[in-house]
C-alpha cells in the first residue's frame, strides 16, 4: 500500500466512524492492547485500529478496506488463547474493533432469545438474562472482558458445555458483514429454519476469515432453582469416565459441570494457593468437580447428588465426596478448579495442549500419552485437568523442577507438541477442542487435518473472501490473489 | 449426453456395484419407487439407479458420473415432503440410493455415540440404542422407512425437537463422498473440535447438493426411566404460549414434547377416528399434548406434572388436563396429535405449510393470518396443529365443504401461499421450518430468503459443486457451467 492510498483510506475511515475511532501509530496513540495477544505471546503492529458503533459502519469500513485492498483483522475483547485478532507485524492489517456494538437489542421472554450486538461483554449478558429470571449459560474466565463476538468467532466453550453445548449451539441467529461489505441479516430467533446452507454455523468458529460477525441471537433458558456442587475423590481415570456415565444416568440434563483434576494439577493450587484448602488431593490421583442444576428445589437437587454419589461409591468410582452446603462453599470448590491455570503459571512456563478425545477412550489416552512424555522428557511435569465432561483436556507440562524454563519452552515445545499430537491423531482426537487455531496453530493444522477437508476450506474461503482480506494469517494459509 | 457415453457409463457403474444394482427402465426395471416423491405429486424418470453398498463404490460411482456428467440424485428412504430425492423429468439424472449402506458401525456407551452408515433406517437405530439402554431421540412419523442419511440432508425435526433439537444437533461428525468423488472422513465422536470450519453444519440440510453423506456418528442418551403423557385442554394459543413457558420452567429439560392441536384438527380426528376418543375437543379452542421425560422415576414425574397443571390452572392458561395413567394411555393421547395428518387426507385435498415464527409472536401470527384467508379465501378451513415448542406449526388448509377440491387446490394454492408466506415474512418466519426446500420451493425460496444469504448460498454451490452435478434442481436455482 503506498503512502497516498494510506492516507486516502485512513481519511475514508475518519469519514465513516468519526476521527475519534480511528487510531494509529502515526497520531501518536498507543495502540497496545489491540496489537499484543492475551496471552502475550506475540505483539503486532496495526496499520490502524478502527472503532465502527454500528452495523452500517462496519459494512462501510469493510467496502472501504476492500476497495484498498488492506486486510482487516476483526476484534471482540481479545482475550484469545491461539493468537487470532492481533495483527500481523507487516503494519499493514487495519483492526476492526468491535467493542462499541455494545447494545443488547432485545431480550424475548416467551421465545426464550436475547439479541445482542457482537461487542456485548458475555458478562453483560449473563447479567441481563440473571435480571429477567433467564439463564445464559455460556461461562469462561475471560468472561468479565470477551464478547459474545469473539465467542461466536472461535466458538468458545467453557464450563457449561457438558449440558448447554458450545456457543455455536447456543446461536439460533446471525448477523453478519460479508467481505464484500453487505450485511446478511440473519438475526432469526427460529428453533427450526430449513431453507437452505446453513450460514450460520459456517459464519461460527471461522475466526473472523469469511465475514465480521455484528449481531447474535442467542437462546436462553429458565434460571434453575438450584445449583449445587459437590467435588470427588477418584482412584483412577477410568473411575472419572464410570462417573460421568452414571452421573448422566442419575441427573440427565441437570448435570450442568464435569471438571477432572489430576493430582499434581491439585498439588500446584494447594503450593501456590494454600488458603484454598484442596479436598482429598494427597491420597487421590483424580478428583472431580460435579455440578447438579435442578428445576424444582435445592432438597431435590440434594436427594439426586446423594444417590448418585452412594451408587458411585458403590461402584468404587469414588472414593471420597463432598457435597457444598451453600453457595459460598460451592464457589471455594468451583475456585479450586478455576485456580489450576493461575497456579500453573506461578509455577512457571508451561506447553499447553487443548485437547479433545472420545469420553470413552481418554483414559487410553492419557496412560499412553503420558508414558511417552516421561520417556522422552523425563521430569516434565503434566499438569492434566478439563472438561471431561465434553472429553476436552487441557493437557499441559510443565517444565522440569529445576531446569531453565525459557530455554526448556523454547528447545521442547515444538518436540513435545509432535509426541502429543501424534497420539491425538491416533486416538481420532482433536488439537484444538476449544481455542481455536488462530495464527498460533496454523502451522499445525495441515499436519492434522484431512487434505480433503483443507481443499473444501480453501475453496469455500476462496468462494467469500476472494480478495483475502478477512483475518489472512489466521486458521487458514490462503493465497493472495 | 449421447447413447454411447450413455452405455459406457451404464459399464461403468455396473462394474463398480455389479450388475444387479444398477436398474434402468431399458433393462425392463420398474424404477417407480425411486422416480416418485413420497406424497405422490411429482413422477420423475431416472436415467438409472445405482445402489452402492460401500462409500468407496459412493465414491466411485461419484467419480464416473462426475467424468460423464451425469447429474446425481441421493435418496434414502425417499420418505421427503418437499420433492428433493427424486430426478426430474428429463431422463438424465441417476439416482444415487444410499440403502443398502445400512450398518450399524458401533455403538460407543463411553462416549454416547452411535456410528451408523447413511442409508440405516433411523427405526433401526432407535432400537439399536433402546438395546443399549441409550434413547436416540430423533422421532417422526416416516421413522420406519427414512434414512439416517436422509434425516441428515434435510436436517429433520420432529417431535422431540423442544429438547434435543433437530437432527442437526443430534450429529457430531459426517463421512461424506465430496461433488468430485473424494472421501471426507470427519466421522469423529467429539464434543469439542474448533479446528476450522464447521464443514458437518454445512453438509447437513444441504439436501443432497453439495456432496452425499455416507456415515455419521451421533449423540446418544441414556434411557429416561419414566415418560409422562398429558393432554390439556386450553382457552386461547395465548395460554398455549404461556403453559410452554410454565413447562419449561417446571420441567426444565425434562419436556421432551409439546404439541398444539386446533379445534378443527382434534375435530377431523373425531370424524375420521371415533374409536380414539378425543378429549375436551368440544369445548376447547386448543389442546397440548405435553411428555415429561424423567431420569429418576414415575413417580417424580408424575409430581412434576401435577405441579406444572396446577400452576397452569391457577394461571388459567388450561381449563382441564389428563395424565395418562399407564404406557397404552400415553400412546393412544400421542396417536391423537399423530392421527391429525390422516384425518386430514381423509377429509380431502389440502393446502400445506410448514412454517416457523418466534414462539412469542405465534398467538399474533395465527390471528392476522386467519383473518386474512378467512376474508380473501371464504369457507377455507384451517387446520393449525404443530411444535409449538419450537415455534413450528403445520398451518394447513383444508377446502371449504361442498367445493370441488381439486380445482380449489389448483386455482387457490398459489394465491394462498402467497397470502400466508407474506406474513411470514413480515414475523420473520421461515416459510420450511422442518421439511426442506426441494424442488416443490424453489421457486419460492428467492422471494422469501435475503439475496445476501442466497448469494452466499450460490458462491458456496459453486466452490463446492462447480459441474453442478449434485442433485441440480433442488434447494437453489444454479446455472450449469
Amino acid at each position: 500500500m503506498t503512502t497516498a492510498s494510506t492516507s486516502g483510506l485512513m481519511a475514508q475511515l475518519r469519514d465513516i466512524v468519526g476521527k475519534d475511532y480511528v487510531l494509529t501509530q502515526d497520531d501518536g496513540a498507543d495502540l497496545r492492547a489491540w496489537e499484543l495477544d492475551w496471552r502475550g505471546r506475540e505483539r503486532g503492529r496495526a496499520l490502524a485500529v478502527v472503532r465502527p458503533a454500528s452495523t452500517r459502519e462496519v459494512a462501510e469500513v469493510v467496502k472501504a478496506c476492500a476497495a484498498a485492498r488492506a486486510a482487516i483483522v476483526p476484534q471482540g475483547g481479545n482475550t484469545g488463547m491461539v493468537v487470532g485478532s492481533t495483527p500481523d507485524t507487516s503494519g499493514t492489517q487495519v483492526v476492526l474493533s468491535l467493542t462499541r456494538l455494545n447494545k443488547v437489542r432485545q431480550l424475548d421472554p416467551g421465545n426464550m432469545t436475547i439479541t445482542v450486538d457482537a461487542g456485548c461483554v458475555l458478562q453483560t449478558l449473563q447479567e441481563e438474562c440473571e435480571k429477567a429470571g433467564f439463564l445464559f449459560p455460556l461461562s469462561l474466565a475471560s468472561e468479565g472482558s470477551c464478547t459474545i463476538g469473539g465467542n461466536l468467532g472461535t466458538n468458545a466453550g467453557g464450563t457449561q458445555v457438558v449440558r448447554y453445548g458450545n456457543t455455536r449451539e447456543l446461536c439460533l441467529g446471525l448477523e453478519v458483514v460479508t467481505a464484500q461489505g453487505e450485511i446478511w441479516d440473519g438475526l432469526l430467533g427460529l428453533r427450526k429454519d430449513n431453507t437452505g446452507y446453513d450460514l450460520r454455523h459456517l459464519f461460527i468458529g471461522s475466526e473472523g476469515t469469511l465475514g465480521i460477525i455484528t449481531g447474535a441471537t442467542m437462546k436462553i433458558y429458565p434460571l434453575p432453582k438450584s445449583q449445587l456442587t459437590a467435588f470427588a475423590a477418584l482412584p483412577s481415570l477410568e473411575a472419572a469416565v464410570q462417573l460421568l456415565g452414571l452421573a448422566h444416568e442419575h441427573l440427565s440434563a441437570g448435570l450442568t459441570g464435569f471438571e477432572v483434576m489430576g493430582q499434581f494439577a491439585l498439588s500446584l493450587v494447594n503450593k501456590h494457593f494454600p488458603q484454598q484448602r484442596v479436598p482429598f488431593w494427597q491420597e487421590s490421583p483424580w478428583c472431580v468437580v460435579l455440578e447438579n442444576s435442578d428445576n424444582e428445589s435445592e432438597e431435590h437437587a440434594r436427594a439426586q447428588f446423594e444417590r448418585l454419589l452412594e451408587a458411585a461409591m458403590e461402584a468404587g468410582c469414588v472414593t471420597d465426596a463432598v457435597v457444598a452446603e451453600n453457595l459460598s462453599q460451592a464457589k471455594a470448590l468451583w475456585h479450586i478448579r478455576e485456580s489450576i491455570p493461575l497456579a500453573q503459571a506461578q509455577e512457571g512456563l508451561n506447553i499447553k495442549h487443548d485437547i479433545s478425545i472420545n469420553v470413552s477412550r481418554i483414559p487410553a489416552f492419557v496412560a499412553e500419552t503420558n508414558a511417552l512424555l516421561e520417556q522422552q522428557f523425563p521430569g516434565a511435569r503434566l499438569v492434566t485437568y478439563g472438561h471431561l465432561g465434553d472429553g476436552n483436556l487441557h493437557y499441559n507440562v510443565q517444565a522440569p523442577e529445576g531446569v531453565d524454563q525459557k530455554r526448556f519452552l523454547a528447545e521442547q515445545e515444538a518436540p513435545m507438541n509432535q509426541v502429543v499430537y501424534a497420539v491425538v491423531d491416533r486416538y481420532r482426537g482433536s488439537i484444538s477442542a476449544e481455542h481455536g487455531i488462530g495464527s498460533l496453530k496454523i502451522d499445525k493444522l495441515p499436519e492434522h487435518k484431512s487434505p480433503v477437508a483443507l481443499g473444501l476450506m480453501r475453496n469455500i474461503k476462496q468462494a467469500l473472501d476472494p480478495l483475502n482480506l478477512m483475518n489472512p494469517g489466521k486458521l487458514l494459509h490462503t493465497e493472495n490473489p
